[in-house]
């Protein structure tokens, strides 16, 4: 087996099921993290246990400080998490995020020579960030081909979105239809520093409704007093 | 005057010369530089030279390991810079660079509202780079406007690169008509630490030919012995 993947992994629900995802497909999985400046970069921690309890060939956590530039409720510390839901982009949105994590697995693709980059993004439940669009990844990926060695030498590169037109409950059933132990995870944009979930920030709210509505019981670990 | 831009600076000839252009056009310049783990990082104390000579509004010297993914003898110590021609895309090459590059601007340029990124690429005297080529500069543009904020609510963000229909010996003319001083300038991939040139990389070589060409004297202070 000698397909590999580079697959974008936060540490949260999502990209979790992806890494379930890729491997059952059979893909080589290297794991990709960012440390970004986020808040809530005790995720890293969770992508680590993920990491590890599906063995993946490599996990890479790459230091990228985003608080250099700020302009997001999870860069900069003078903005604080919405707990409600808001009209058009929220401010949690993080700008350029998903360009700059897809460019730094695009060098890390053509240094393994690996054809196929994962990343977790849906266009159904979702915050409403740009970049989790599909016609924002069919740009990257024709971008992604004209930018690399790989690309000039006529080999195809691909941008894989399995959940692209999943919702949280589909993304959660197919989850656990491939064994994915969702307490691994950590969604919250202000999980405390053990991982335990605020459960009122825009992905909170979309993690509960969607274990909700999949009929699966909950195994978020909440701050005390909430739940 | 409001128009803002943000400018990737290396500190090398070709970026400083697209600082002067930008700024002759009446932007505001917010220069950018990458401390990414080059082996040629004394390009940097040109870039803060350069910034601090045309006085630009901001300079971010942003932190990106480029090591940690490899694949070029610019991030890898274990390969050896090239000192003569060769054939196709150069072992100085590396993966994704100029995508990285761009997309920690791009975010910069949604946070400042900038509407306008420049670039130094040139598809004339150029190591053959895939990212220096215009088909991946317009790739990457319409992909940027789907990325962001400001795409989505219809302000277009360009990706500008004057000096990309030039020679190195027209980049040199432009640049001292608008009165750059080359000698503040590193472009050896293995200057030493004092800036000083080694004469026969791939960027020195070019550099070289493009002063004879020009016909204007070459400021560069190469290694003792060599020049």
């Amino acid at each position: 087996m000698d397909k590999k993947a580079v697959v974008l992994l936060s540490g949260g629900l999502d990209s979790t099921t992806v890494v379930a995802k890729a491997m059952a497909e059979g893909y080589r999985v290297y794991a990709l993290s960012f440390d970004y400046g986020q808040r809530h970069d005790v995720e890293l921690d969770a992508a680590r246990r993920v990491a590890k309890a599906f063995a993946v060939a490599e996990h890479k956590i790459v230091p990228i400080n985003l608080r250099a530039i700020g302009g997001s409720a999870l860069t900069d510390d003078r903005m604080s998490v919405p707990t409600e839901e808001a009209d058009g982009i929220p401010l949690t949105y993080v700008p350029a995020r998903n360009t700059v994590f897809l460019s730094i697995a695009l060098g890390w693709a053509e240094v393994l020579q690996a054809h196929d980059i994962f990343i977790g993004v849906s266009a159904v439940d979702y915050s409403g960030y740009p970049d989790c669009r599909p016609e924002y990844i069919a740009a990257y990926e024709q971008m992604a081909n004209l930018a690399t060695k790989m690309g000039v030498e006529g080999e195809r590169l691909r941008i894989q979105t399995p959940l692209i037109d999943l919702s949280k409950a589909e993304t959660i059933a197919l989850g656990v239809q491939l064994g994915v132990d969702y307490g691994l995870t950590v969604s919250c944009y202000q999980a405390d520093d053990q991982g335990r979930a605020c459960g009122v920030c825009d992905s909170c709210r979309l993690r509960k409704r969607g274990f909700e509505q999949a009929g699966v019981a909950d195994p978020t670990r909440y701050w005390p007093g909430v739940g």
